[in-house]
């Protein structure tokens, strides 16, 4: 057999296994009563050792260096691309910083459960100084392996091909005009005037409107689910994609949006290169690509006038049994969906001041893996820049400052610069779909979405990870990410009458 | 490290990746959407083989070979007993041989389920025939390692310790008063009046009944749930007991018993001694002492009339808002509950007529694995002894006849007795209750039923696999496994005023 071929077998393999912890990680969060949590971790641990061997193993090395001479076809090329990838950026990792690593992180993140709410900094800096530090190390070896700073390696977990000076132009570009953008558009939100749902709505009329809303935007049922979770997310496998959300019974508005949101994660996995399943090769490009489908779907579509009007129907049908209601009206539904006011917590921002909250941690990460900032600098210099970007203090308000995030706590730095980075994915590939199909918005407003999934599936979503981020856009839209399309989209929708 | 402890830690990696399978199995049931079977199929059967690997290793039996000679306490003698048990009867199956076996089920069964419904007997036994071939090669080749008849050998699988000899001496004792007493039984229910409690019932408060239902018989769930399958089941892992039943909108009789059944299933799975979980002297004992502890909650405590008198008012508030209806009268629950009439059909068989179907198949598969009996002349002989046994003719009607079932298809011979015996040892364990526990009725019907609970989770449930079956059940009942009990039991609930 080619090496090439050991190395599909190994990797379908882990495919399979992987498909087990996916699920128990999934019904962790959705099914699990808490009773059980220590034997599911441990059954999770075992299973990641395991595969962690398996991914590993000296054999695989030898395989790839093999492979590399075989005669392979550009699509086995860029798998194999994949696979060394994989394989370079799992096993550079000595096993004891693995484990170190990961104990530090669970230890700080399960402390930050409780020293949050009690706006606890000393406790919880003692436990994220640990954890900085073993991700320094981390970052230091990853940077020698691939001859990129500490800080670049660490973004290329989540974000291959792109490097602090990408992220500074583009996030420097947003700098220019952001702030004024937050102004003008809050201004104009808060001179308007909006009536807010009422409820209480029942669970099972919240759930059969969702089910339905994603009917409407192409969730394969007959290979997926949703349900319920404390934090809404988006699990399971390409063949098995589970996601979630939460009910209120006297608000349905963001987790409505948060259902859309988590579809256009699901669609992405679902629509994962068939052919190529359980390779690298057929996964989503990038954590921002990935959050730039989710992104196209809540803010491209979603809080489009269009697919309001598309789905207003369907909220008087299951939430006021039909009725007209004044707050049911599209310009009321529209001005909801388009409110504008800076705050404390990232997960609550809207979609004008979400970069501020994401440049903010940009720049405050890179400068902590550099060792250009401490963890003790942290409150302080957090305080400043929401001071500068939103005009609000956070001084002594650790909970709702510089304690509010997991990654951090979970030593995941260089993944903020994602959720940004997907927003411009988004607003660039709804701007390529204007210019390439015709009448594009009355097309949602009628439902005919399938035409504008129908290019995603082909641009994006069917292509997983052939090409690199930047060829994939290119190829997709014409030129690389360019941070013009996203103010744009901020422009017309916030800022024009 | 010892021998002893390398198993040990050996076994309870196992049991930290049998987790992963229990729940995806759970899952595959319960919430899987059908769609994603293939894939889910492919990574259980992944699963598998490295499980299979990691227990049947060469290493795995030279630890056996040198803890043997270790200096053991008695807990830890039973466990490496229970632990060479479980990689002898694993490690004597050629590889090939399993192989084939399963590959020849898995189209039996699926091809069952089509050939069943249009009653196609000649294609359903050629495949039958294949298994059952199959199923003699794997019966003696455990049968050359243990030294016991094949029939025997496959018997240990689901009962150590249980023999044809035993089980003639049970099973003929029955025969001598069984047909008699379906007879009068048949006769007084027969003579009965009854009325049946009228729908529809909304799933909601079928399954708010269930769960009630549930926490009084004292199933915990901090460490398990109640769902809905095709098939009533208990699965999952004993720290997460995953159980599940259906809903009918228009009957809540068998489905609220089948709770009741499978909630004494997750006890035992729940209570199984927590310093040894992990190793297979935790486990339950064998398929009918499991069968013992769901059959002692439904028929011995369930279908009493102590028990219905007690849960009578969850009926009231779930199913009718509190009316009082003459459905839901006491005695007339009582005499929906103690329905006794021959029927073709083994799962829907009522206590009294159900021994017989499993006699039937006792003897029938004893003379098929042995060779006096070829799948051939299968539909005569179930037509003799059902003609025999509860005087009905299954004549060409073989999809109610010898086509039923699922577990010979499935090459799973050797398994029906465990249904019977667990009748009686469930019938054995009350009548020990009775003497031991003053007032044991009149505590059932105010609810004080932690008392039962804890006997049996003190002299069963906490004993897992330390004794053999034959010492558990007379170290907890004073004797061997005796059918007397269940004849009284029978007489007394059926043929006595």
């Amino acid at each position: 057999m080619a090496a090439y071929d050991k190395l599909v077998e190994r990797f379908k393999k882990l495919h399979r296994l992987n498909h087990l912890s996916a699920l128990a990680t999934w019904d962790q969060a959705a099914m699990m009563p808490s009773g059980s949590n220590q034997a599911r971790s441990e059954a999770l641990a075992e299973m990641s050792t395991l595969t962690h061997e398996l991914l590993t193993a000296s054999e695989v090395g030898d395989w790839i260096e093999v492979a590399r001479e075989e005669s392979l076809d550009d699509l086995q090329k860029a798998s194999l691309r994949e696979m060394e990838r994989q394989f370079e950026q799992t096993s550079v990792m000595p096993a004891d910083l693995v484990k170190a690593k990961s104990l530090a992180a669970s230890g700080c993140e399960h402390a930050w459960r409780s020293q949050r709410p009690e706006n606890d900094w000393q406790g919880f800096s003692k436990n994220l100084e640990k954890v900085l530090k073993l991700t320094r190390e981390e970052a230091s070896i990853r940077s020698e392996s691939s001859g990129v700073s500490p800080y670049d390696a660490m973004l290329e977990l989540y974000e291959p091909g792109v490097n602090c000076q990408q992220l500074d132009t583009l996030f420097g570009d947003v700098k220019q005009w952001l702030p004024d953008y937050v102004q003008q558009a809050t201004e104009r939100h808060q001179s308007s005037h909006y009536e807010m749902p009422e409820g209480p709505f029942a669970t099972d009329n919240l759930k059969a409107l969702g089910q339905e809303v994603m009917t409407l935007l192409g969730f394969d049922f007959n290979r997926g689910r949703l349900d319920v979770s404390a934090h809404p997310f988006c699990g399971g496998v390409s063949e098995d994609v589970r996601i979630t959300t939460r009910y209120r019974d006297n608000d349905f508005i963001e987790s409505l949006m948060g259902v859309v949101h988590e579809t256009g994660h699901a669609r992405y996995e679902q629509n994962r290169p068939a052919e190529t399943l359980g390779l690298p090769v057929s996964n989503g490009r990038s954590m921002g690509i990935h959050e730039g489908q989710s992104l196209f779907f809540e803010m491209q579509i979603g809080r489009s006038r269009e697919f309001l009007a598309l789905i207003r129907p369907l909220l008087l049908k299951h939430l006021t049994g039909g009725e007209e209601l004044p707050a049911y009206q599209l310009n009321n539904l529209e001005t909801i969906y388009r409110r504008v006011q800076p705050g404390f917590i990232r997960v609550e921002a809207d979609e004008v001041t979400y970069p501020a909250h994401i440049i903010l941690r940009y720049e405050i990460e890179k400068a902590l893996i550099s060792g250009d900032m401490t963890v003790s600098d942290l409150p302080d210099t957090w305080h400043e820049k929401m001071q500068q970007y939103l005009n609000l203090s956070t001084e002594g308000n650790y909970k709702d400052g510089c304690m509010q995030d997991i990654h951090w706590p979970l030593g995941a730095f260089g993944y903020f610069p994602s959720y940004t980075l997907g927003a411009m994915y988004a607003a660039q590939l709804f701007a390529t779909i204007q210019n390439t199909i015709p009448d594009v918005h009355a097309k949602i407003s009628s439902g005919e979405l399938s035409v504008i999934f129908d290019w995603l599936k082909d641009n994006i979503w069917s292509q997983g990870s052939r090409y690199s981020t930047s060829e994939l856009i290119t190829r997709a839209t014409g030129e690389d990410l360019n941070a013009s399309f996203f103010k744009e989209h901020l422009k017309a929708r916030y800022l024009t009458d």
